[in-house]
């Protein structure tokens, strides 16, 4: 028995002493810091030390932040509480505000982190737990970092991945489409180029099927479908005009960062960025939870397979799939996974700019467009119209591929560009970064493989996605024959310096392989 | 092949274009923080981003740090390169001086990192390089705390701790005392009071043998040897001094944290410590290593076992036992390891100040002093007496209590205390902190457990040991009877905060539990 009782010897409480509110104009990058004096009565009063995790109320709002301490008045006097920009900004009051800091309560879900990084098994109770401490930012960096590394390492079982997804998909906001089937098409990453969905979205709308789709940015790519899209038209769009635009047009190609569609993830993405982490049970519950909150009916997953792509034989891809389909199940998500060759980029420009120029040309019908990424997307925009009931199995290539011949693909892209508001834009004369040059074949032959990973390191050193028009330019795709002193591909820069960078990468490996002609290897993908 | 070339487009070299150098008054504990204004040309010419890690370097040094990115010229100007107080401190210049700054090089130990996250099993040279890494503050919190948890969840091998153990002794400095043995006694913690290096180091120091025990502070616990030894001299010494020290007195009780003996230890700390993650692995690296790089050629290890000590049943403790003893050897450092009664703390005060008392009034052979933890430090001493060639196994003991009761111990202390600068101290009156309550027994019967994790949380939360003279002052220890309403302990702090705190942790859960006399469980231990 636990039978004992406090009784006081001398004491009072503490009252809460509020202090005023300052913008500390330090720019910290998602990580909310607070400033305190190091005379101020409440830090001395709590006890607080330097980077422990304070919360921070004003006008009935509430944020977390790590305490930084200073000496220096102008950044914060003894009675002011200063706040990061960020920070400041998700506290949404004004300087001169009055304000309470007091010691952040340890986030409640902790014992089931520690009980992860054991290695044992967590409830679906466990992971909602997590995942809501996770949106509201209630984790450290650190404990954040333990738990993608303890998932990751331990490898969540199916069931595990199931609770994750779902409690990931609960935390955020959920949209409604008040119909039946809203399609969506998503690819697993880590090929450059392939920018599909850009291709997909107007011919499945152009079909009369709902497709809202919602991208990210590049996060460790050269571009996202949302960095390419914003080169063409504005993506940062508030819900209401999302909305309304796909209500007119059947479609839409967003950034999903405004759409708050999985608080958790962009949390988690702070830390997996960092680490190249990408475990598959992780995977499917990022790709997963946001379609089901995006209010996806039916999903085609594109998993392609290659020696540099994220999964690099068809066993592994099979077990990927099947992992998508059994949390898909669960979900009640009609999901159809289709897996393709991943051996090397789709397309030929690795960067917005580039990147757009391609799929315009696409759209346009114009000789100079790739084939590779033309014939990608019919097949998966084929795949997408064969979730219409009305669509015969077999039917919807031939279908998506009259729709973009005739024309009716690119009335509705650039019907889609005006409604989220145009911006200029020639793929005849792409506005590509000022400085390039070019990397050659050193000796003749065929080109036997092209590496998905060297050729986006050289195009992110060069700048990309952050200078628009910097990337690089495939002139030479697998299996075409080169001479010696052939130009293979062009890298664009805006800065000298990014240039070098990307120079230097390219000189200790081109990325390019040159061989015989039997030494293309054959690779048997699905599709 | 990979046989290509790049040539120029257009393209030169970026110059290193110098800052000045300025302290910003900010603590960010332990995590450089290097601060740049938005519109300084080198932030934009390089294309940072905030959070980056960016090499500092001035006057022949080199720091790493994170940064941040700031519009206030109260801050920085656009010249300028501003550091919180550690880094400056770190980088050694003064303000003003022309500093340099540049992208940091990722650490080169990173693919050996993501070899262990996904479970692999690293070499020696593994080890060396992520360890080098550390040291040199070239990991992010996020990349420690990954390699914490992966190493933590995969169960290093006992080669592999070996690998990291040897790695970490030799990344800092070496101290070398040019004679054998070198002695020294470690406790793996977990235990409140257990103040036993305070007693040990007299009474091996007065036989004559050689002990430079350097101790650490507290990081989870509410006091460590450091910090209690502070409470009677000075600990933080220069290395000459100490070295001065341990020739003059055969021994010393200072605080390791000068030496630099791990500093790796010291950088993975910062993430461990939040996650209460202490692996066998990495308990046994943390230990050894830094018991190799201070000198000693002898240890004894105290392995406390009991259901609220770190380790929790004899098997547990035999097999911890087993890899301190296999490392150790490859180390050649002759081990020691003795299981001990880890069932309630050790002695009567949790808290620098109490904890001082308890210890003072052993060497002064006070009838108030507690018993066990007089018996336990004889028993320790004992055990590192018998690493004298000439004592005979099992004269041990005797040979300590007679140190200890002769009063040759206490002259010794009190020697080690002149040498180190002593601070006024009466173990009759020590100076406890100011406000107190008692938990009293809510009915009668006898003390059958007393919680170590809960009395060390009730002592730091009432501000041990950053307040001196805060903790926590044990009445009755187990197997004492009490009646309903005596007292089980006295609680002390400062500050009324500090006071609620710990009442509100004692009403939720005293700690003790009160039942019969046969419910008092047996342990067996071995000593």
């Amino acid at each position: 028995m636990d039978t004992t009782q406090a009784t006081p010897g001398a004491a009072n409480g503490s009252a809460a002493v509020p202090l005023t509110l300052r913008r500390v104009a330090i720019d910290t990058y998602r990580e909310n810091v607070a400033y305190l004096h190091r005379d101020c009565a409440v830090y001395r009063a709590e006890g607080f030390q330097a980077l422990a995790k304070v919360e921070v109320r004003a006008n009935g709002r509430r944020i977390l932040a790590t305490l930084n301490v200073t000496t220096d008045p102008r950044i914060v006097r003894c009675n002011e509480l200063g706040l990061s920009e960020d920070a400041f900004a998700q506290l949404g009051g004004q300087g001169g505000d009055p304000v309470l800091v007091s010691q952040a309560e340890p986030a409640s879900s902790i014992p089931a982190l520690h009980r992860k990084i054991a290695g044992e098994r967590l409830t679906a109770d466990d992971f909602q737990s997590i995942v809501r401490d996770i949106a509201e930012h209630r984790y450290s960096k650190i404990e954040l970092t333990a738990f993608v590394v303890a998932c990751n390492q331990g490898e969540l079982d199916r069931e595990e991945v199931y609770f994750l997804t779902e409690a990931m998909s609960r935390v955020g906001r959920r949209l409604d489409w008040h119909e039946r089937p809203v399609v969506d098409k998503h690819c697993i990453g880590g090929i450059p180029g392939n920018r599909t969905s850009m291709l997909v979205v107007p011919i499945v709308a152009a079909h009369g099927m709902l497709c809202p789709k919602t991208s990210s940015r590049a996060i460790t790519s050269p571009a996202g479908t949302a960095d390419t899209m914003e080169v063409l038209a504005g993506v940062e769009l508030p819900m209401d005009t999302l909305s309304d635009i796909v209500r007119e047009h059947r479609g839409c190609l967003a950034w999903g960062g405004t759409a708050q569609l999985s608080p958790a993830d962009d949390v988690l993405i702070s830390v997996e960025r960092p680490l190249s982490i990408d475990s598959p049970g992780q995977m499917v519950a990022s790709i997963l939870s946001k379609k089901i909150a995006a209010g996806s009916t039916h999903l085609v997953l594109d998993i392609p397979v290659g020696p540099t792509a994220k999964v690099r034989s068809m066993p592994e891809a099979q077990r990927l799939r099947k992992l998508f389909e059994f949390v898909a199940s669960r979900m009640n998500l009609t999901l159809d996974v289709v897996i393709t060759d991943g051996r090397q980029p789709v397309g030929a420009g690795i960067g917005p700019v580039l990147e757009a120029r391609d799929v315009m040309r696409v759209l346009e019908n114009d000789p100079r467009a790739p084939i590779d990424l033309r014939q990608k997307a019919l097949r998966l925009a084929g795949r997408m119209l064969e979730f219409d009931p009305d669509v015969r199995g077999g039917d919807g290539f031939a279908i998506a591929r009259d729709i973009l011949d005739s024309g009716r693909a690119l009335a509705k892209m650039n019907a889609i560009i005006h409604a989220q508001g145009a911006r200029p834009f020639d793929h005849n004369a792409p506005e590509l970064a000022r400085l390039s040059f070019e990397v050659m074949a050193g000796e003749c032959g065929v080109v036997t493989s092209i590496d998905n990973h060297q050729l986006a390191r050289i195009a992110r050193l060069a700048g990309a996605p952050k200078v628009r028009g910097a990337g690089v330019d495939l002139l030479r795709k697998m299996g075409e024959a080169v001479a010696a002193g052939d130009a293979l591909y062009r890298v664009h820069a805006d800065f000298p310096a990014d240039l070098d960078f990307a120079r230097q990468a390219a000189a200790r490996s081109s990325g390019y392989r040159i061989g015989g002609a039997d030494e293309v290897p054959h690779m048997f993908v699905e599709f």
